[in-house]
């Protein structure tokens, strides 16, 4: 049997694009005259559809685009094709997550998804119904089980503890399934197609069963999506790879399997963030229909590393970095950032950003008579930037990418309506030592210092007082990462943190941090998510809260 | 029979503050003897929780003091305090929604939640498994069945569509309960109240079961609990009503209906809204620590109207109005703000912007050389008012409040880091037709003009180049917030609206702008809701999509 997996990058919302590449894609597909094409999951809607599916009116139409779709591909192979079907009972949530069979050019089935992930970015309990009973579909001799994403996530042998009390690919191999389908949308996070991989690997070889899965690929505002849809033998053994962080189109023999491709994966973690961010910028940005964008290089790492990414995703003639120094910067910070730029091959612009400064202190003078300076006056320089930014974004129509990173938005080292400006959040969810890492990577990938030398070595500074540095106010970074993730990612309180040896004042007053930045991030552009836990969709705090472990 | 509603304003989070609170109400009612006191849902972290729920010491935590709260209130009668349950199952999610039974100084059972929201603001289908089976306490010869807030929501007569399959109030029914209890957070909206009262009558008669409801009260964050807890008998008849908008504690016996309490509620539309956004002002002010607050008085009606809330809310002395006038505000703009302020009470200071346009201009000027002026010019305005609000807000410690209007705040009619700076949206679930309307009311509530007649008859204007109206981008707003309505509330799509009379270009031109200003509104600040879906939580659309009836 021939199975042909559609990874496609399909717009949100756009019903009519994305039939054309689906389209494509089976024609496409058909060439290698599989028995069954599949795409991903809700490809027709483009995964995540959020609230577009409470509007009646864009799941009506997107079926007449389904029957459109079987029509023009009826010369083709039978093509399960992800979308959502109407729950005709008069009780439960309006939709189903679901397959649809096209077959001699009309969709004749439906196949459900059971399990509906509702934590983290994922909202589904909020629209779907789930299905009750095995999803099989009958094919040339073959009993095919068919599960969509969730469904396969949540085997009795895999994990310490499952979310749900349903095992529907534990039903489908008792249903006498011979191969299991499981059609995704599984966003990228660090690590997790390792993980991926040995769970389906370890599925297929218990069962016995051959497993195809196919996965979307593309960026969905805070959603990167990795593709490596991938197929594997009854033995457990990955038997085919698609391409990562791009389109593909995979056919896969389960039988033969010597001519199928397995594509290479690069599992480092620096590399894997890359090529996401790399991917999500370049989505964000033509998705919401942009071709360029501008940043502020203010000489420190975050900036380097946001231009680089911008130049690679967007081309270097299409990012425009501006310096806006003020008396407090280092002349060090203004020649990184010019050398930053001229590595890269970037534009940059110059503002200076004193006149605006002492225009503000003129207007504010007789209100702040008397008061000793404060953050109050460390924030206005961040605003003037940001206004600054965003006033060349109005004029240029060109997008602001947010730089900070994930421990600074963390504890709120970072400026509402300043350097929080911004359309996305570019490197929101990558902790201080990682972007650090990433940049030595990014030297060491090119074999020359695109980030110069010094961005790595100076203390890092916001420049907002003279001789200010980060650990003035911070912990170091090492150390706030380490606390920063077993709060975030593992939901652990003080005493739990302790217990791993961090200092108990620096946890404290770190949670404390993160607390009282509630109300920033809040207001926040999103940011593209790379860990297991980022701000965001996936972080749900409330704001005018008292902190439980405090006192 | 007698029981006794607490009706409290919890602070989320707050375990001991809630938990002494919660302590004092028991010792309250218990001179009533009533033979049960009951609190409302998940009362004692304060709803609602989000992912707080997440941190499993924070719920261990709650369950010591839970513990203490029993051995505290060991003499008191029998009460049901709401609280997340841990369950203790190898599968599932990991809480319940709960009641537990406090009686003689312990914590004897728990009652679980069966329905578990998942739609608009409520997200509890991520933390919580529902319950299975009929929840019923036995109390003094009495069968209680026992309900948590949306169990009673899905009555298969009441509603024309049910949600859930399950019927937890017809299971009490056929379990023989002789009472229901339904413990609540049921967040404000114009009109739930009544909706409310109708339906809980309507479940005790068709039942023949006496029903009594308990709320929640106050502010927390976007959502605001109106509280009006209530008592129906089994005629379906209201036997007792506690406070609007305020905590309260209210005994009502359920045979002699004589001496109970039903106190006043003002279902008029603007009063509502009105007493939810003082309530909701002042707690969000309150919680998140600050006493005082500022904002921008344009002399328009938004402003206006959320001047005289801060001013009711926090007290007048508490509230400061800036005007930050430039070359095109109107006489009559700056002589109606420095009016209201003075009619208000609260203090107000001016400080023109000129010198600071002028500044960026300079700074701007080689950039844009050759540019025409655009919106760019219009935002910069906006951006430069909200600076100045921070920087006054950053150093007296007071607090910013946001003045925008749903409809703008819909079709994106507003600036990003300009007039959308603030920690919190007062009125940006109010439709502008809606802001006249109470802004009217609150003139004939105190019989004078406290909001100067000419902000009600000059033309909406943002001010931002001369001779500006509202009118020359956006249709008239009646207009506007029909179609707002049908499209916000209802998901109507443009086919849809147009059977509703309202003239196609304008309908297209305005879903356009809904959809385009996803990006700001992502970034706006939580805005109280009144309204069946306000954006915030409960509105959930991708940004980087593409209109799927566009073309």
């Amino acid at each position: 049997m021939k199975i042909s997996l559609l990874q496609l990058n399909p717009v949100v919302g756009d019903l009519k694009g994305n039939a054309q590449k689906i389209i494509r894609g089976i024609q496409e597909a058909g060439k290698e005259d599989p028995d069954l094409i599949v795409t991903s999951e809700l490809a027709l809607l483009g995964y995540p559809p959020r609230d577009l599916l409470l509007q009646k009116k864009f799941i009506e139409e997107s079926w007449q685009i389904a029957g459109n779709i079987a029509k023009d591909c009826r010369a083709a192979p039978p093509v399960l094709l992800g979308l959502a079907q109407p729950n005709e009972s008069a009780v439960g949530r309006p939709l189903f997550n679901a397959a649809a069979l096209i077959d001699n050019g009309e969709v004749t089935h439906c196949f459900r998804k059971t399990l509906l992930p509702t934590y983290d970015v994922f909202d589904e309990d909020r629209y779907f119904e789930p299905a009750l009973g095995a999803q099989i579909l009958h094919l040339k001799n073959h009993t095919i089980g068919i599960s969509i994403c969730e469904d396969i996530w949540n085997d009795r042998d895999f994990w310490n503890r499952r979310r749900y009390q349903a095992d529907p690919i534990g039903n489908l191999a008792a249903s006498g399934a011979d191969l299991i389908i499981n059609i995704s949308a599984s966003p990228f996070t660090v690590g997790k197609q390792q993980i991926r991989e040995k769970m389906l690997g370890s599925i297929a070889s218990r069962y016995h069963i051959p497993l195809a899965y196919v996965n979307q690929t593309g960026g969905n505002d805070d959603l990167i999506f990795d593709g490596r849809s991938c197929v594997f033998g009854s033995s457990g053994t990955l038997i085919a790879r698609a391409r990562s962080f791009q389109e593909d189109i995979l056919t896969a023999d389960l039988q033969c399997t010597a001519s199928n491709r397995i594509s290479p994966a690069d599992f480092t973690p620096e590399s894997e963030i890359w090529s996401a961010l790399v991917l999500g910028t370049r989505d964000y940005v033509y998705k919401t229909g942009f071709t360029s964008v501008l940043l502020g290089l203010s000489g420190g790492i975050d900036s380097a590393l946001v231009a680089a990414l911008a130049a690679e995703a967007l081309g270097k003639d299409h990012v425009l970095g501006v310096l806006m120094p003020s008396p407090y910067s280092s002349t060090g910070s203004i020649d990184d950032a010019l050398a930053l730029a001229a590595n890269l091959g970037i534009r940059s612009t110059t503002l200076p950003i004193k006149p605006i400064m002492d225009a503000y202190d003129a207007v504010l003078r007789e209100e702040f008579a008397g008061c000793p300076q404060d953050l109050t006056e460390e924030n206005l320089q961040a605003r003037i930037r940001g206004t600054l930014l965003m006033a060349l974004s109005n004029k240029s129509g060109s997008l602001l990418l947010t730089t900070g990173n994930k421990s600074e938005v963390s504890v709120g080292y970072c400026t509402l309506y300043g350097d929080m400006c911004g359309a996305i959040g570019v490197i929101s969810d990558v902790p201080k030592s990682m972007v650090y890492r990433i940049a030595r990577w990014v030297n060491d990938q090119n074999q020359r210092k695109v980030i110069p030398e010094p961005v790595f070595t100076k203390a890092p500074s916001a420049e907002l007082r003279p001789g200010q540095t980060d650990q003035d106010t911070l912990p170091p970074y090492d150390l706030l990462d380490g606390i920063l993730y077993r709060h975030v990612e593992l939901h652990e309180s003080p005493e739990e943190i302790v217990k791993s040896g961090y200092p108990e004042k620096t946890i404290f007053q770190t949670l404390h941090r993160v607390k009282a930045a509630e109300f920033k991030r809040r207001q926040a552009a999103p940011g593209f998510k790379v860990t297991d836990r980022a701000f965001g969709t996936g972080w749900r705090m409330p704001i005018a809260a008292k902190e439980w472990y405090a006192d």
